[in-house]
């Protein structure tokens, strides 16, 4: 029993997606982080990173201080636990790609400890423990990556804390393209962009598309998805940090993609398609816009709205 | 032909409804205002008001400043049609109640001139034409009573001009309970008192709520639906203007109503219901907490989400 490890992989999200800042999410295929947490004998602290392979060097290596252990030590003192884990974190996704990094590896360890203890928490406590490992990697905690990282799917966060998550349907076809440029971008910079206040008329014409996001998923309404991505708050805010964004989300839709925007605070970028052909030609069209609007190698990603999130992919004795 | 005389109802509507501040509002069966049109030969203006009925005198008789008036005309400048037009307002809704009056009397305006032309205007053309008559009633030109007041139902006004309106599913058995106190709002002063900023948070939740409240009419989740009844932007704002509003709300919600909020820009408030039992039941306890609160005698509405907004209701030979 002490010697078993359990794997857990969460896939990387895109969030807010155009109209749904802070609140909207959905949950890509892959890449993502993969977490293997085993208990561990010994002295403090309870929670114990043995590894981060795949970035670099550059994330802390102290519990602490770190968006995974930070998750974990939430989740076993939420759940009474007294053992000590220790994790080792294997980084899929880039770093500050505004894909969800930090949330795919809380994800990944919380859903990987849970199934270590055999605790089988609520959704809403795995959200809430990941959303405190989140608060120490991107400043913050709104929970439009925790979600769909651990739910799957494309969520809506009503309310990040206590949890109120509401799975939107997914309309057949919709397909994910990301293209993550070669730069990067600090959430927190972005964030300081935002400002605390926005222009009312701003504001309803972001909910008026939300509302619309939302109705548009359930109906599988693809014209009206395409008019309701659109955004009025973030992205005017955000679009100095991308060279060449309108460029970008131009060669987006001229290639025939419902709608182009910042994926995250960026600089990964989002298009939605209506099917995979679609998703195939934007996914050039943007793959070549950003080689040329910002230069060097992008990563390009397609990939379905992933139906499942956090899961346990192995589970052994080492 | 010259002698015929058609006659359109236009219902009563409640906008914002919690979280939709300018976007969303829907259509109540009763009460409604009612205007008649019939040609009319002679001088200038093209547009002429015969009478105007239960306004007690108030509202304005010269066509280019009566709410109607205006709608009229813009339907005949759109319509290309140079005949002359006279109206009859018969007001069933109280003035400045935040129940949309303009709206109706627009809507029933252009609804009316439409058939007696037999011009079968498309809906967006009603809607922007009735939407220039709002522009002269309420000082603004945003279309969630408007929309509704023409096509019933429960609306998203996505965006007001050009109109892309939302028909939003009514779950079976939602009920809408309307109080109007004995005092009056003018529209323009309500507004205002929300100045041209909101905080960034606030707006979060807001758009939030909103998605929660489509996607739980989509569903028919009344638990949903109540916990995204909340107003974040106008009714903390608007609350002043409504003596004891905290205590009417707290009524309503404990009689069983799903949420309740300003009608509009108030003084009347709504609440929503899951059954027409509950409903009065909450019609009941708002109608008390009103006469405890403000005083006078309150105007208690009940009525499903009417599917069905303006009508001709006769056209005959006068």
């Amino acid at each position: 029993m002490a010697d078993r490890v359990v794997t857990a992989f969460a896939p990387a999200t895109v969030s807010n997606v155009a109209c749904g800042f802070d609140v909207l999410g959905f949950a890509l295929e892959a890449p993502g982080d993969e977490v293997s947490a085993r208990f561990r004998e010994g002295p403090d602290p309870q929670v114990h990173i043995d590894d981060i392979v795949g970035d670099g060097g550059r994330l802390p290596r102290e519990a602490a201080r770190n968006t995974a252990g930070v998750a974990v030590q939430a989740l076993l003192t939420a759940l009474g636990e007294r053992r000590g884990v220790a994790i080792t974190i294997r980084k899929g996704l880039p770093l500050s790609s505004g894909l969800g990094g930090s949330a795919a590896s809380a994800a990944a360890a919380v859903k990987a400890v849970d199934a270590l203890l055999d605790a089988r928490a609520p959704v809403e406590t795995l959200v809430a423990c990941a959303l405190e490992g989140e608060r120490i990697g991107a400043g913050s905690a709104h929970a439009d990556n925790i979600a769909p990282a651990i739910c799957g799917g494309f969520v809506l966060v009503r309310r990040a804390s206590p949890a109120d998550i509401i799975s939107l349907p997914v309309p057949a076809g919709l397909t994910a393209v990301v293209v993550h440029p070669d730069i990067e971008i600090e959430t927190a910079r972005a964030r300081a962009l935002l400002g605390d206040t926005v222009r009312l008329a701003d504001a309803i014409r972001q909910w008026a598309n939300l509302g619309a996001l939302v109705h548009g998923l359930h109906r599988g309404d693809f014209a009206l998805i395409a008019r309701a991505l659109e955004d009025t708050i973030a992205e005017p805010r955000r679009a100095s940090l991308i060279p060449g964004l309108m460029a970008i989300k131009r060669a987006a839709v001229e290639a025939g993609a419902l709608g182009c925007s910042l994926s995250g605070s960026g600089p990964s970028l989002f298009a939605l398609c209506g099917d995979a052909k679609a998703a195939a030609a934007v996914g050039g069209a943007m793959t070549k816009a950003v080689r040329a609007e910002i230069g060097g190698e992008p990563q390009t990603y397609i990939s379905s709205i992933a139906p499942q999130g956090a899961r346990v992919v192995s589970a052994c004795a080492s």
